[in-house]
């Protein structure tokens, strides 16, 4: 079990060994957090003015008691020892919810009534089998807990007969089991992080290379389990694509699933497995496709005149097989606010620049290339003679590297952000390159009309972030002011504009966020009556009583 | 509905117009088949005489009167109109079984006891799911009919309450649905063939590129159904990637799956839809990711000194993405039989110039590069680097060449040499580069024991044919002398060792084949008792009485 930081209770990053003691600071003017001129940007953007609204102190956040029976305490005692059976009251605050704006809204406000009646830490798939099977007959709700960075309710552990919950902690599963280098394949518990592989991986010369922007406290269970994709997904592969096996340990037995290098044997039970959301059981150990530390990497910014241009220049390298490893297009508002939050010289230069050069609305695009040197060197040059074609400037090595070195920050200035009195939420979802541009101006339409209320608009940023030949992934951030009367209401009536749009427009109801509590009302939109009976048919088989998450994914 | 050429009743090449009535031509010495120092070094290494033992009259056949009652038949002709509906002698023969060495054999002895009582052909996703919901009313069997090329028992139809069975041949539905350009999507027919779709997508500077041996006439909705491969799937990638959204009419209605290009949004439908085999329902649409043309295609031939350092090679090539978009390394004794089957004063020389240079027992690699000129030289050189450090000499492109224009030939050649007295048959697996080695020894092992009796011995050939950062699969083809006294018993009892032996090893039971009937007893093995359950759940959910090929897949 190797030693990880836990996420503070209500926002992101490590907690600091005081913090849950220490009144927290809420740098209401955003001064220290935000350039001048991204202050005064917002500012007349979303009509906003900066008041500090900071968080409750933890000691106020209110727990309701266990529920957990004395009887099923004893018993998960007896099958995982004492010491694993935790119900104290920041065992069970740690474990309440995921990281989504409403997670936090409600934490903030001191509200903890999704945490689970008691934390367990299952230390091998037998005693996870046997502890869903005891749980299975005591009628008590089990929870998967991985990294706790769900930002989609996937944590809500919601059950209509409002059972006693337990989480079932898996940081105590986080190492690696095997290595297979010449088959380039790891085995791995779910518990572990993405640090910790990597670390694992480079005395090999290996790398595995998911990034999610969660990288640093996610698990790489609860990425399979939410079919996760990282920054570099366009080149590596999303997370699904990297499980070659998964042991899932349910209510009616353990499945062992997978064989690489690919099978014909039938439908394919792990990609049932992947995206379950802890609805079929627990991911107690899974086996991935690493790969050698790439000898080249080169990042490199580009700008286009509009985001139509972009998305057209994207669309050409899709179909070429030309993507690179990580390709970001940001819109024209993504654009400016990040030129504006990149202070310095260099940033000006550059806004100076691109204006200069009929791209004062330009959209960036970032590429990342890695691999061995001819062949980044041989795609880098026939990607760049797409590029011109499609009218894009060159902007260089900087404008990547910076990128690349700010690539896990936006939830720890989310922080910040609300501290400050912002509604600050992110969404995403996928479409065919057809179909992408009416998408986009649709989420875009249905998230300002929701948002625009008395002189307060709504600041809507997109790009898009992984690429396929046959389409893209579109991911949006929304700023506005925080209705801070009904808050989690102005989020969900926008949330729920958006939903519709989008899946009207053709994307899909979620790209690599799953679908946990928020989305699932979608669901049957998603795949359809008939499907959702399948899945239904599939859970009823393996989790007969229900115990398995059962707030999330399948529609109620 | 394209026209499209029908295989022949008892064996592989389309039918000429008079071949059901002219008596078959059994060419038993094999003198215009084989050249001579090939069927002098067959006589010397399976302890075999040639003899010809030619297939019965195609109207020998025996056939057992349809069992349809009529009132079904009035129902589907409701549904389906007249001629719509067949149960004439030669359409029934048409449809029965696929064209594995056990359905040849059947076939050349005149029994189609596995023929449908009935052949019906709807036209649209409506039709055929009303079709399945009144078979399911009447209790009929359903087996869906592509291209009739199963080599694993696909069609077998076997039901354990021996209820009528119909074929549903899926040609009607066989054309172009739609084209999506920028999206490089095409939506298909099922019964449409590759020639056809390639035909349709050229005209658009488009391509699909998938080509396994039986491209002439297998379906794509077969392909899908049944997980295919083809030859250039190491690039393109299997035909299951390259499938993006399907439809499939089901007893319990219709499922509509797949929301290109990527989703995160749960369980993975679509990927239990591709690899039922008609188990779940029929496939009525499939939307496919095509490409356009490759500007550049490169085939070459290298020569490996051993199995052992070939396979490390590409085991090199595939760690570090190198591996090119066909790979077909043959061991030894495919290699030696491939030269001798190569006529001409150029396979002389080669054979002359490989002994010279110490690869007289070596193991011959082709290669076939395709995609933009630029990146297939730079993807050339650095695989040729690995290649050469591994100890491989560079063949040249005739090599390559010779093999492409060969490429389909193999099953036209298994049917003359079935009329001169042997057993040839295929079967296939795939395992990590680590079991590789061993799966390969054991699958050659247990054929050797089981196929050697009184002085006649079994030619075993191997391949791998696609290649996957974490493994490859194992081709092999076995020749051995015919038990003419009990044919079927002789392979059923080699293929059951194999098999045995090869999961044993680490393999899986089938890399691009399918399950079928053939190897349905084995499936418990590869997906384990659980795994077996959530596939009945699915199935009783979608099938609920049944009567979709019950035949194959799930174990009885």
């Amino acid at each position: 079990m190797a030693e990880q930081p836990e996420l503070t209770i209500q926002g992101w990053g490590p907690t600091s060994p005081a913090s849950t003691a220490a009144p927290q600071q809420a740098d209401g003017d955003l001064s220290s957090t935000l350039p001048k001129a991204a202050r005064r940007y917002l500012g007349s953007e979303l009509g906003w003015s900066p008041r500090p609204t900071p968080p409750v102190p933890v000691e106020d956040i209110r727990l309701a008691p266990s529920r957990l029976p004395e009887e099923a305490r004893t018993r998960l005692i007896g099958l995982l020892g004492e010491e694993n059976v935790r119900t104290d009251r920041e065992s069970r605050l740690r474990r309440a919810g995921g990281k989504s704006y409403l997670d936090l809204l409600r934490r903030r406000e001191g509200d903890a009534s999704d945490a689970p009646d008691a934390v367990v830490l299952p230390g091998t798939t037998e005693q996870t089998a046997a502890l869903l099977a005891a749980c299975s007959e005591l009628g008590i709700v089990v929870v998967p807990f991985g990294g706790g960075t769900s930002v989609v309710g996937g944590l809500a552990g919601v059950d209509p007969d409002d059972r006693p919950s337990i989480a079932v902690d898996l940081s105590r599963m986080s190492s690696v089991q095997a290595l297979d280098v010449p088959s380039s394949l790891v085995t791995v518990g779910p518990g572990m992080r993405g640090p910790a592989l990597e670390q694992a991986l480079a005395r090999e010369g290996l790398t595995f290379g998911h990034l999610p922007q969660s990288w640093e406290y996610a698990t790489l269970g609860g990425y399979a389990a939410t079919r996760s994709a990282g920054q570099n997904s366009t080149g590596v592969g999303r997370f699904d694509e990297l499980v070659t096996g998964l042991t899932l340990a349910t209510p009616s037995g353990v499945l062992e699933l997978g064989h690489p290098p690919a099978t014909a044997a039938g439908p394919d039970l792990l990609g049932v497995a992947l995206g379950s959301e802890g609805t079929l059981g627990i991911i107690t150990e899974l086996t991935l496709r690493v790969r050698p530390k790439p000898a080249a990497c080169s990042y490199e910014g580009w700008s286009f005149r509009s985001w139509a241009t972009g998305l057209a220049a994207l669309q050409q390298l899709a179909r070429l097989d030309l993507l690179p490893d990580i390709v970001r297009l940001s819109d024209t508002d993504e654009t400016r606010a990040n030129l504006l939050m990149a202070a310095g010289t260099g940033a000006r230069a550059l806004r100076g620049s691109l204006k200069l050069r009929g791209h004062a609305d330009g959209c960036l695009l970032v590429l990342g290339w890695e691999g061995l040197p001819a062949l980044v060197r041989a795609r880098m040059q026939c990607a760049a003679s797409v590029l011109r074609d499609g009218g894009a400037i060159r902007l260089g090595r900087k404008v990547g590297e910076s990128w690349k070195s700010h690539r896990f920050q936006a939830p720890y200035l989310r922080d910040k952000l609300m501290d400050g009195g912002l509604l600050v939420e992110t969404l995403e979802t996928a479409a065919t390159w057809t179909a992408l541009p009416t998408v986009y101006d649709a989420v875009r339409h249905a998230l300002r009309e929701s948002l625009t209320r008395a002189g307060r608009r709504p600041l809507i940023m997109s790009h898009v972030s992984h690429g396929y030949a046959t389409g893209a992934s579109l991911y949006v951030t929304v700023l506005a002011d925080r209705d801070d009367a009904l808050p989690i209401q102005q989020w969900l009536t926008a949330k729920r504009a958006a939903t519709d749009a989008l899946l009207a427009a053709g994307g899909t109801l979620t790209h690599h966020h799953a679908v946990g509590a928020d989305h699932r009302p979608w669901m049957e939109r998603e795949v359809g009556p008939l499907g959702v009976e399948v899945l239904r048919a599939v859970k009823e088989r393996l989790d007969p009583q229900g115990i398995c998450n059962p707030g999330v994914l399948l529609p109620e």
